[in-house]
C-alpha cells in the first residue's frame, strides 16, 4: 500500500477544521504523500517556511488553490487581477509547488458576453507565461462544471482549456482534470488522451445528488456517486500521468465530523475506489516513484 | 409584432397555475401562437379532443413534454418504458403536435456506467423509429444541462444529441435546443449549424444564480440571466430553423403569482431579448409563415 498512499494527496479544503499542521501531522502519521493547499493558508505566514515544514514532515505541496478571475471587462480591474496572479506564482514558488490551479472567473458584470469573457481568459493566462517559466512554476487552468459558467468559470470543457493553453509552453501551462468538474463530460476520454503532458493535476472526488442551493459544497466521497474513478485514474495514467491524486471534497456536513474520521475515510475510498484493488502496489513502480520524487525535492 | 407573438408558444411548466383551458384562451387573447403541453395535460382526458379545443383557439400544439428515460439497466423495465413511449407517441399524434421531447433518463440504480446508460438511450431511440414514422410524430432527443447526467439525463451536449439521431431518419429524430440546457457549450454555434434539419425544438429562458438546492426550479426569465438568447435564436434561424420559440420556465417562485402577470412578462420578454427590436416583424416573412401555418395545421 505504500506507493499507493505516497501518491494520495489530501487538498486542504477537504478538512478545513484542521490547521495546515494538524493535517501535515496527520497525513504524515498515516504514510499520505501530500497536501493541497490555498492563498488563505499562507496569507499571514511566509509561504517559504509553510513549504519547508511540509517537506520536513515528509510531504509535498501538490498544488497552490489559486489564481484567475480575469473576465472583468474592466481593463484596470484586470491589470489588479494580473498583479494578484503574479503574486500567487510567488508564492507558489516559495511554497515549494509546481503547479498553481487557475478558475478562470465567470461572467459577473459581464452581461452575456461569454465569447468575450473566455477571450479575456486566454489573454490573461499568456500573459501569465513569461512569469510562469520564471518562477518554475505552471499555470495550471482548470475547467469548472459547466453549472458554474455564469458565476465562478468560464471555461467548462477539458478541451477547451487544452485549446486555451495550446499556444503556450507546456512547461509554463497546463490543465486540471478535476473528476468533478469534467466527469459527464462525453468528449473526456479523447480530451484526456489529447492532453497527455498537458496534465498538471488530477483531483478526485464523486457526484452526489441532490445538489444543493448554490451548487459548491455539495461534492460526496470517492465511491458515494455516479463517477468511475478508476476508469477516470487508468485514463489519465494511459494520457502519462504519474503524479499525485489529490482529494478535494467541498461539504459542509463534513465540518461538523472529526478530521481524523475525514482523512481516514479518504485514504479507505482511495484505496477502494480509486485505486486498482487487485493490484495495489501498482504505484511503487520505478517510473512513478521517480516522477514522485522529482516532483517533491 | 403579429409575426412576432404568432411564433411565440407558452409551455404549460411556465404557469402551472392554469388550467390548460385558462392557458390557452390568455394566449389566444394576446396573440400568442402556441403552447407547449404536458402527458399529465392529457392524462384524464382524450387528448385529440385537448388538441381541437387549442386549434379552435387557433393556437398550435408545439410539443408534448414528455417520453424517455430509457437508461435503466433492467431489460423488464426498459420493455416498459418503451410501451409507455410508444403511448406518448400516440398521446402526441391524438393531440396533433408532431413534436415528443424525449429526456433520456439518469444513472439511477445504474451505478457509474455511464458509457452503458448512454448505449441505452440511443438503442431506445432506434427502437421507437417506426412507432414515430408510423404516427408522424418526431422524437426530439433533448440534451440536459451536466448538472442533471446523474439523475435525469445522460445525453448532456448538443453534438451528442446529434451523434444519437444520425442514423435515423431526419422525420422520425431531431433535437431540441432548449437555451437553459445548451448555452455555456463553447462547441454549440458548430453544433446548431450542424444541427440544421434536425432541430425539432428550440427552447427559451435564462440562467440565473445562486441555483436552488436540486437545480431544478431555478430557471430566470428572458433577460434577467446570463444567457445570449437574441444571439443563440440568430443561430438557430441561420441553421434553418422557422418554428416556434417556446418558452419554458420551472420556477417555484412563480407559482405565487398571477398567471396574467407570468403571461404578460414572458411576452414583453421575448419581445425585448429574443426577438430582433429593429426588426420586430421579421417573422412575417413568407418563409416562415407558410412553415408556421404548416406547423398548425
Amino acid at each position: 500500500m505504500t506507493g499507493a498512499l505516497r501518491r494520495l494527496s489530501i487538498n486542504r479544503a477537504s478538512i478545513r477544521q484542521w490547521t495546515v499542521r494538524e493535517l501535515v501531522d496527520a497525513c504524515a502519521a498515516r504514510g499520505v504523500g501530500g497536501v493541497g493547499l490555498w492563498r488563505d493558508d499562507v496569507e499571514d505566514v511566509d509561504p517559504a517556511a509553510v513549504g519547508a515544514r511540509v517537506r520536513d514532515a515528509g510531504l509535498a505541496v501538490t498544488s497552490l488553490c489559486r489564481g484567475g478571475f480575469v473576465t472583468d471587462p474592466d481593463p484596470g480591474e484586470r491589470r489588479r487581477r494580473h498583479d494578484d496572479n503574479r503574486r500567487a506564482l510567488d508564492e507558489a514558488a516559495a511554497l515549494g509547488t509546481d503547479v498553481l490551479v487557475l478558475v478562470a472567473g465567470g461572467m459577473d458584470g459581464n452581461g452575456t458576453d461569454l465569447p468575450g469573457a473566455r477571450v479575456r481568459v486566454a489573454d490573461a493566462v499568456a500573459a501569465l507565461v513569461p512569469d510562469a517559466l520564471a518562477r518554475g512554476v505552471r499555470l495550471a487552468v482548470e475547467p469548472l462544471h459547466p453549472m458554474f459558467c455564469s458565476d465562478r468559470c468560464v471555461i467548462s470543457t477539458l478541451d477547451q482549456a487544452l485549446d486555451l493553453v495550446a499556444d503556450c509552453p507546456v512547461e509554463a501551462a497546463g490543465v486540471v482534470v478535476d473528476a468533478y468538474h469534467v466527469w459527464w463530460d462525453p468528449g473526456l476520454d479523447a480530451a484526456i488522451r489529447r492532453a497527455g503532458p498537458r496534465i498538471a493535476a488530477f483531483q478526485v472526488c464523486d457526484w452526489v445528488t441532490p445538489l444543493p442551493a448554490g451548487v459548491l459544497t455539495g461534492r460526496g466521497v470517492m465511491g458515494d456517486g455516479a463517477i468511475d474513478l478508476r476508469a477516470m485514474r487508468r485514463a489519465v495514467e494511459f494520457a502519462g500521468w504519474t503524479g499525485p491524486i489529490e482529494v478535494e471534497i467541498f461539504n459542509d456536513g463534513w465540518r461538523e465530523r472529526p478530521g481524523a474520521e475525514l482523512l481516514d475515510l479518504m485514504i479507505e475510498r482511495h484505496l477502494a475506489h480509486v485505486i486498482d484493488p487487485e493490484s495495489p502496489t501498482q504505484f511503487d513502480d520505478e517510473r512513478s516513484e521517480a516522477a514522485w520524487t522529482a516532483s517533491t525535492t
